[in-house]
Parts: structure tokens; C-alpha cells; sequence
């Protein structure tokens, strides 16, 4: 039995005739997060990978730099925290988190105003990749989604080389599974420069900020951009693709990566 | 010209042919939220119904309780703010918003260790809607969802009498699309217990709460709900129904609503 889902008892109604059913529903599960002793969050999320989970969301916020950072981790199912030990301190990236939050936007959005406060250089890399690899990463991802086939209820991201899919994660958050892979390269210490980012839900500022501050040169969605996403993107070096599906996509920035 | 998006140059790559195209995408633009003269939060949403994204916000954070506490709202688009000036005060509010963002979730997640701190009791009421009248209502939706055809990049909401669609709500943000409709209802002082709300989005444990604290005893989305949302719609009251689609429909809570 996959813990990720558990079946509910419901009453599906299709075309007038009601039949009592079971439907499998995904788990939207809280995972409290603490740094260096400290409670500093507790995310809702797919309970898995939740060491990726709690090292992606560190770094994303800034209280971790890179792996070295972290001097030890450990996971606790059933208090559902994850405990992450660091040789840096709190302090400085507890000030802009708590400041980042109460002033702009609890997590539906980030500070646009200092992006170099967020991702400390443009993303500079002669990856290349092209439009048919971009299209059966897509295809290939598709096929691996198996919770979003049982439950229709989470989104799915992967980290990719040209040629394959490395990780693949699914969550019920947008930014969890995408914060699953960040953690996933900082804790194997995964060059990401040379990789790509596929994800199913749409490409918001804030998925752009940690696409850039993880230094992957290009995301491509099966969703759309939004436009304060593509002006993130022009500044940080990140190629853009939405609507990747049918055979077909739209490049925003960047094109070069992608086009031959 | 529509300023909710805008054409933006793209690359449309398909069937391997290249070629320049102007593609509109969704604006997804900063609102800030002043509470009684300070700074309370900066919002990423569509730059449409900001008073009414401004108020609902403020009432599912707890700041405002009613419509009459609100003195006065004013709009300066130039600034993109919306200040909103209140009877009562912020302190106890603040707290808990403080609170709640630092140690539950930013935005990810709400605190469902306290049901009862944020709805003050179940939805009770003796509401009665068909299967083909939700079905109807969300076939209406859909034809509205006039944003989403042109961008794909947003999500809509819409509040419901059993026959028409009395508000409808797009919005780069989930959240923001059902905080429009709370707002709209409170400036108006409408009645919520006789109404059905409807979404595009997944109904998350965080939609289900802005639900029942609005006072709504449905909730019907196109896509599937989590688990967590399941139980606390089971001790809110409200009845949930998910995958309202192609003439079917699974109801998970409290079905008598909607079945005969």
C-alpha cells in the first residue's frame, strides 16, 4: 500500500445514477521543520523525501548555502518533524524570512524588489538542449506521475540531464516538489548547471526565483508563465518554456538554449 | 485592451518549426495591504478587485470580523496599495498572523492544530442543491473563465445562488480568487449560507478553511481534494464535492446537500 494516498468512501454521481465508491485521495500531511534546535516552519506536503523537503526549503530561504552547511539531519515520522543541524546560524536568514513573510506575500509571493538579495549571480552556462529532448523529457515524465494517475491531486517536477530524468517528486504543494529536488542537489552535491527543470504547475515568480537561485539554466512547464516570471527570468539567465504538450512549445528567454 | 495581460514576443516551436509569435500572458502584479496605516503584506495577484482582495484577505487572517468594522478603504494603483482603515485594532491579529506564518507555513499551510481559532463554528443550514444544477453552474463558470482561455494562467472562483453565478473571480493566485469572493461578501454583507462556492483549483485543508469560515456550506471544484480538507470539512460542515466534470461529480461530505 503506497502511504502517499489512502481511499475515502464518496458518492460519485455520473449521468444521474449515484453509486457509492472509493476514491483514492492524496495526503496533504504537516511537516515542521527545525533549524539548528529552533521550530521555524511546518509545510503541508506529501510525506516523502522529507529530508529533501526540509534541506530544499532551508536553502531556498537562505539558511543553508550549500551541503557543507548541514552537519547532521534526522527525521522523526512520527512527531512528523524533520531536525536540520547546520554550522551556520539562524540569525541573518532568520531576519529576512521573518521580514520576507510578514511584508511581502506569507509564501504567495516573494520580494521582487532585491532579486540579488535572493540569487547572487545570473545563470551563466552554454547548456543546450533540444526542442525534441525538451518534448520526450516531457513525455517521459508524464508516464512516471503515478500519484497524480491514482489521485489527481499533486503536482510533479524533475531535475533532468538532457537525455534522462535524474529525480522525480511529486507533492500536493507547487513548490514542494520543486524544493524536493533542490535538496535533493544540495545534499549530493548535483552540478546543476547542465541540467533542466520540468514541472507541471505553472511558472509564478516565485518558482523562477528558486529555478535561478538552484542555477538550473532552463524550466519548461506543461502550464503557462506568468509576465513578473519571464522579467525575472531576463535578468537571471534562465530560459523559460511553457505550454510544453502536444509536440509542441513556447520559448519566452533565452531561446538560444533551446533553438539550434 | 484587457490590462490584466499582456503580448509578450515567444519562439512557438511545433511539429519542429520554428516561429516568432505574440503570446498574452497572465500579469501577476504586488498589492500591498495596509492595516490601519502599517504594512501588513504584499500579495503576487491580478491587479483586479484589489479592495475586495484587500478585505478578504483581512477577514480570513481574522483582522476584520465584519463588514462593519471596516471605516474606510482606499485604492492608489500607482502604489499598488490598498489601505484599509478598521474599528477595531490589529494587535491580537497580528499576533496570530505572526505566529501562524512563522510556525505553520508561510502562506503553504494554516494551523489545523486550532479548528476552532479559525471558524468560530460549523456551517448549519438546510441548503439543498441538485447534481445538475452544480453541474450547470460549473458549466457557466467555465464559459466565463474568459482570462484563462487568453493566458491559461490563472485560476477562477465563483459564488453561487442554485441557479446563477452571482460573483465571478480569476486570479494568478488560488488563494486570491476565493479571498475576492470573502471580500466581495463582506463589503455587501450577503448572506454565504444559502450559496454554493465553486474553483478551478484543488481543494486544499487551506481552501476548505476560507470556506467554512465564510460561512458556505459547499464547495464543488473542477480537480480532486486532499485528505486533510476531507476531515476538516467533515467537522466544519461543509459538503465538498471534487472532479465536477463531464456530467459527474464525487461528493465526499456530507452528500445529503446535493443528493435527493
Amino acid at each position: 500500500m503506497d502511504n502517499r494516498y489512502h481511499k475515502i468512501r464518496a458518492w460519485q454521481i455520473k449521468e444521474g445514477i449515484c453509486e457509492e465508491i472509493e476514491d483514492p485521495i492524496t495526503g496533504e500531511n504537516p511537516l515542521t521543520v527545525y533549524f539548528n534546535g529552533s521550530e521555524l516552519v511546518t509545510l503541508l506536503c506529501t510525506f516523502e523525501y522529507p529530508e529533501e523537503l526540509a534541506v530544499g526549503f532551508l536553502f531556498s530561504e537562505g539558511f543553508l548555502k550549500s551541503g557543507e552547511d548541514i552537519k547532521d539531519i534526522k527525521v522523526d515520522p512520527e512527531q512528523s518533524g524533520v531536525w536540520v543541524n547546520s554550522h551556520r546560524t539562524a540569525q541573518i536568514a532568520e531576519q529576512t524570512f521573518m521580514k520576507r513573510y510578514i511584508t511581502t506575500g506569507c509564501g504567495r509571493g516573494t520580494s521582487f524588489y532585491h532579486l540579488t538579495d535572493a540569487v547572487s549571480r545570473p545563470v551563466e552556462t552554454g547548456f543546450r538542449i533540444s526542442p525534441d529532448q525538451v518534448l520526450n523529457l516531457m513525455i517521459q515524465a508524464q508516464r512516471m506521475s503515478e500519484l497524480f494517475r491514482v489521485t489527481g491531486g499533486v503536482h510533479s517536477s524533475a531535475l533532468c540531464t538532457v537525455e534522462k530524468i535524474m529525480f522525480f517528486r511529486e507533492d500536493v504543494g507547487r513548490h514542494n516538489s520543486v524544493d524536493k529536488l533542490i535538496g535533493r542537489c544540495i545534499m549530493d552535491g548535483i552540478d546543476t548547471g547542465d541540467k533542466i527543470l520540468l514541472t507541471t504547475g505553472r511558472i509564478s515568480s516565485e518558482i523562477l526565483l528558486k529555478t535561478a537561485k538552484m542555477g538550473v539554466p532552463v524550466i519548461a512547464s506543461r502550464s503557462a508563465p506568468t509576465d513578473l516570471a519571464l522579467r525575472h527570468a531576463e535578468e537571471l539567465g534562465v530560459t523559460v518554456a511553457g505550454f510544453v504538450r502536444n509536440r509542441r512549445m513556447n520559448i519566452y528567454t533565452f531561446p538560444e538554449r533551446i533553438m539550434k
